[in-house]
């Protein structure tokens, strides 16, 4: 930190950026960035020095690859096609270089910290913050018997859990996906502010929501060795197969017990529900059919029971998680909630897999929740709405007292 | 977020790299990340991507400006000379672009999120995360009515702060740097884990931690338009003064409230205490000396009273902060602590600026600690050896019971 240029670091932090017609800095911006920028037709508007670049792309991971355009200045810039709502992660190429825009803050997905703009939803603030009480997020770090090592978690705590020190409350265990991490639901999802509101609205219970971290190695178990094993070869499904019973393990066995002791929760299957998009879907999937004694409220955000969705596997009523659906009856007074959703414009093979799921589910007479998140991709506007969806439906006997 | 790549991401997140020789990951990259990495004798080496590129170099923000060199495999790469322990911000420039490395955690600095390599400091273990109880950091948001509206702070409470339910504790309110923002204590500066570590020794008391955003607006007033009006300009200067007062303001008026409404805190001047980094120490200085009805307890690390450091002026004790120093011995009893820290390869205005106010403060017979961080520059290894040094002689009385 150079302190010479304090000045202009505290105007920039303070700064709106200046507005060029209809165009504003994206609200996922660093303070003071006045690009990227987004105008009322949802184009965004990109922009990076690179003066002695050749050639200057962008790639949004869920949408269009463009050629930047050098200027005089030694500015490049583009004006992108319309997107779709929500959070787009995307890279700069620059020269070969897949780089973060320095403009834009940083979000952990794709195993690096990674650009991201957010496009607002015409008419929609359930996802932003509003004047309503705030609950608060913690980072957490407990002891694992399982991984043999200190673990980060981060906790919601709803408005005020801690004036109301006599109240116990419900808990949702929520999973980010694959390439993500602990700090996806809150800082790319919104999953606080969408809480504080539902619960602002009275559409929702109060609850805590714990986010853990989803790799998971057993103590003194090596790091798998998968050097030329393709994904889908034997050896790269066992070491698959290990890490998630590793996580289920820390969950149930660490994580759970760890947080009944340390927050003021209910500490029963009716409830403790647990939801996860896309590989967070999956473990949701094996922890809870695993742990039924364990949990009454079971979602899937664009993924869910892997093979099922993604291996274009036949849902087998009968013998499927060990037999939990055989009985619909009995499942629906067990399962309290059983939710299913998927963005419309999601890869095909995902969303046919889950609408293949779904159909599956009514042939065999479950009651389940089947949502499905118009014009949105793999991406973080459908995994709010699902949680928008989602949690209004759970816990609905209310908070019991100690 | 794609998700075919699941597999490769899964094991990205688990693997720990492949060394080569003597180098390892850095500690401060993301999970799977080979580079950069660090060897035995602190040199760091970097490698990226960019196979079109004509030119890569690195810039260490408070170091070595380095060219890369291009590899036949795309990458290019460089191999630093030994480099300072500690967290060093830096950037990639690849053809004129700076951005961070793809590689690294990003860190709020410079008003961007950037790279900074962790090089360990041998035998050092005090800020590193230990086998010992961890407290919790927390995000709260709180309405001021200052600035008129939420603002977002982080909390850190000791350990056992949810347990023992009848403890209330001392705060110490605890500044960033200007271009940094509330983040930086804990995700540079491990700030949790140093107390936590302190704590766990017994070398310091529990306390509470609250570290504010340092930038502020009082609620209605616009954006100062600076354009054209140089750093040290009549305008600018003011512009400086009115936010530094709004922040003075939403500390004493808004924060310091909420905190002692909000949590378990010994709510006296006696338990109260303020430090903070460049920026954050000048603003320390400014809200303590203003405020020694809520302060007994006073830190500048790297900063302090900006013309006494900055401005090449001569401490008046008769004078000076209200007149507060003008009696030592009323000081001594009033102020329980005052403290000045700097980095001997700070840049030498700043290293200067705190020796004059050092010997200003003994000409002036004012009881005050001065510590000079070895070695170390305008970096986060001076502060958080300020925090290790500066933590225990606080609050030396012990909780009081409620």
């Amino acid at each position: 930190m150079k302190w010479v240029g304090m000045a202009t670091l505290l105007f920039a932090s303070l700064c709106c950026a200046q507005e060029s017609g209809d165009f504003k800095p994206a609200a996922s911006n660093v303070s003071g960035a006045t690009y990227p920028r987004v105008d009322g037709s949802s184009r965004a508007q990109l922009r990076v020095k690179a003066p002695d670049a050749a050639k200057v792309k962008v790639k949004f991971w869920s949408g269009p690859k463009l050629d930047l355009e050098k200027q005089a200045d030694g500015f490049w810039t583009v004006t992108t096609p319309p997107l779709a709502p929500g959070l787009h992660y995307y890279t700069l190429i620059v020269d070969g270089a897949e780089v973060s825009d320095p403009g834009s803050h940083t979000f952990y997905g794709g195993s690096r910290d990674a650009s991201a703009i957010e496009i607002p939803e015409p008419g929609a603030s359930y996802y932003l913050p509003q004047d309503v009480p705030h609950g608060q997020v913690r980072e957490v770090w407990y002891h694992s018997s399982v991984t043999g090592d200190w673990r980060h978690v981060l906790v919601y705590t709803p408005p005020g859990y801690d004036v109301q020190t006599s109240v116990r409350y419900p808990v949702l265990y929520l999973q980010h996906g694959a390439g993500e991490d602990e700090t996806g639901w809150t800082k790319q999802g919104h999953a606080n502010f969408i809480l504080d509101n539902l619960a602002a609205s009275g559409s929702s219970k109060p609850m805590i929501v714990v986010m853990a971290n989803g790799y998971a190695k057993r103590a003194g178990q090596p790091v798998p060795d998968l050097a030329g094993k393709p994904f889908g070869s034997p050896e790269a499904m066992r070491a698959m197969q290990e890490m998630a019973a590793a996580f289920e393990d820390d969950m149930t066995q660490a994580l759970i017990p760890y947080i009944d002791a340390n927050f003021r929760t209910i500490p029963d299957r009716d409830h403790r529900a647990m939801a996860g998009l896309s590989m967070g879907g999956m473990q949701t999937f094996q922890v809870t059919f695993d742990h039924l004694d364990l949990f009454g409220y079971i979602g899937g955000f664009s993924g869910a029971a892997g093979p099922l969705v993604l291996g274009n596997e036949k849902l087998n009523a009968k013998t499927a998680f060990h037999g939990a659906l055989a009985d619909p009856a009995a499942f629906a007074k067990r399962v309290h909630l059983l939710w299913l959703g998927v963005g419309t414009e999601e890869p095909a093979m995902m969303h046919a897999g889950l609408v293949r799921l779904h159909e599956s589910l009514i042939d065999a007479q479950i009651k389940h929740v089947f949502y499905e998140s118009p014009g949105t991709a793999h991406e973080w506007q459908t995994w709010r709405r699902d949680l928008k969806d989602f949690a209004p439906r759970l816990f609905q006997e209310g908070p019991s007292k100690p």
